[in-house]
């Protein structure tokens, strides 16, 4: 590219346009990117009738942070919500909104993370758009990525699933995402094992439903708003209490120790790598070793368990013996945290 | 809702974004909006085993203009692509961008305008996503629109199957779109006709295939670049020549004397509801005549003929009899025009 910056005209649909996409976009994405000059991607072969779909903005700030960019995250996030609702994620595609003068050497960083990241997940980017807004008007890129998945079996998965008795597991460490985030943005001087845990989660759940079936019968993403949310909104759609143990919830070191500084709670901090799978009583252990046995697992812990039919409580069983009802996210807590 | 404009909180993920979505988005886009409380929204009985998908950003300034706004534009635009590659639209996502301090008013409008047009068009929004940036870091609000399309015939549309011979037909006059969001932009006091051409095109592209099948070889609808920068893509990808007759393109009087006196031409100008069709020579008559019974089709026009396999040119033979070569809009004639 002759520029190093964007310019309005890369957004024209003109020269400009077609300059960026074909010496910048497409190669960078090419090795899962088809190229493909018409207003639609055309998939061939769908051997299922049912599908997911779902869409996602990343709105990130920095765009770069411990760990990764608003370029992985967006793909992850994207996977990952397909893979919640049961699917196998099939087909994405990927909507920039760039501002004028972004550099293209950050944007290209940024294509390279979701190529790998596409490529790591199995997943192929199979269409996008690109705009430009005026300097002041954007904040150097926002990424929207909509998500095609399908189902090659009959489960029904989704937060109104939560029973009785139903054991609470989740991957790995909490607030992690959160942190690095932020860390990044204030420019803090934190440990230095703050990374964000973006992860494509379609493998663990593919695992996981292959293995076991019908057991597992909530998987859910806690994101912006984190684990005390997510849970939140599982016990209203299902209609029952959870109950957590504090003292079993893992938060690395570093994650909690920047939390107590910031007045922040981890259980109200985003990730991105993570998954609260709700699992019968009966297959919970062995579901519990199966997460553990992948790399996005190894920190997986039976944080709590559904009690009984009710109006959507969540309360946790503190470290010290007391009982503390756990509400949504108020406020902002974190803006732009994904 | 208690404030009237938005807040961050409103895309924290927490009590206020479930609040907005539960009190103004899903009630607004309800009729055709699934409540689906989990990440992916999950499609039934999709009996095509080819699909079409496809997304786009808007980031039109400004928001309203002569017409519409950007969330029937958004719906249109996006039924559109999908329906230029001969696919029927079935789901649409929606992601929102919102700018802190955005008026909810102004929200409820467009989403408003985004209901009726998916109404009219007998598409559905399944799943959607709301993000908040700061004052300053956005523009009001960008639109995210991504869809999912079936077919229902076995026939192959793009834009590399322009053959000599064709026909090239388009639906009506062209440069309207633009010329109505630079006149609401810059508070031009145009002629009163002026008004967006924004409109789903997936009816006729329906009829169309329906009719004359395998005679239609090419539909694409001239958007960002006009019809100019389409027809150049056109005749690259099917390596052809095509000649157009300036004197059978149709213009509006308001939109040609705007565009003098602004120093524009109406070839590069964007359209929003508008199809060109490339047809089997023999069957033209009868297309044109379809599209005329179609009220977005009323003003169709045939406007040249592809000429010979070649490397791509496009050639206009002027009113005056001359023969003048058509490229790619270079620069950014209209920021932000979609």
């Amino acid at each position: 590219m002759s520029n190093d910056i964007i310019l309005l005209g890369h957004g024209s649909g003109g020269k400009l346009s077609h300059q960026l996409l074909d010496e910048l976009i497409i190669p960078t994405l090419s090795r899962v990117a088809q190229r493909d000059q018409n207003d639609s991607a055309v998939l061939e072969g769908i051997e299922s009738n049912r599908l997911a779909f779902t869409t996602d903005s990343y709105v990130v700030d920095p765009i770069f942070f411990s760990g990764g960019n608003i370029g992985d995250l967006a793909i992850n996030g994207t996977i990952n919500d397909l893979a919640m609702s049961g699917a196998c994620p099939l087909a994405i595609s990927v909507g920039l909104i760039l501002e004028e003068g972004l550099l293209l050497d950050d944007l290209r960083r940024i294509l390279e993370s979701m190529r790998q990241a596409a490529e790591a997940a199995g997943v192929v980017i199979v269409t996008g758009d690109t705009k430009v807004v005026p300097r002041g008007k954007g904040d150097k890129v926002f990424i929207n990525t909509s998500g095609i998945g399908v189902f090659d079996h009959g489960l029904r998965i989704g937060g109104s699933g939560a029973r009785p008795g139903d054991k609470v597991l989740i991957n790995g460490t909490i607030g992690d995402h959160g942190m690095a985030v932020l860390a990044s943005r204030e420019g803090l001087e934190l440990e230095s094992d703050i990374a964000t845990d973006s992860v494509a989660l379609n493998g663990m759940v593919s695992d996981l439903l292959n293995q076991f079936g019908e057991a597992i019968h909530v998987l859910r993403d806690p994101t912006r708003g984190g684990v005390a949310t997510t849970l939140k909104e599982i016990a209203l759609q299902s209609g029952v209490d959870i109950c957590l143990q504090e003292k079993e919830l893992p938060v690395k070191e570093a994650v909690a120790g920047a939390c107590a500084i910031l007045g922040l709670d981890p259980m109200f901090v985003a990730n991105e790598g993570k998954l609260l799978v709700f699992v019968d009583p009966h297959r919970a252990d062995d579901v519990l070793a199966a997460m553990r046995r992948r790399p996005e697992g190894e920190r997986a812990a039976l944080i709590g368990e559904v009690e009984a039919t009710s109006t959507g409580r969540v309360m946790m069983r503190t470290a010290i013996g007391g009982l503390r009802a756990i509400e949504m996210l108020t406020g902002e807590q974190l803006p732009r945290i994904c």
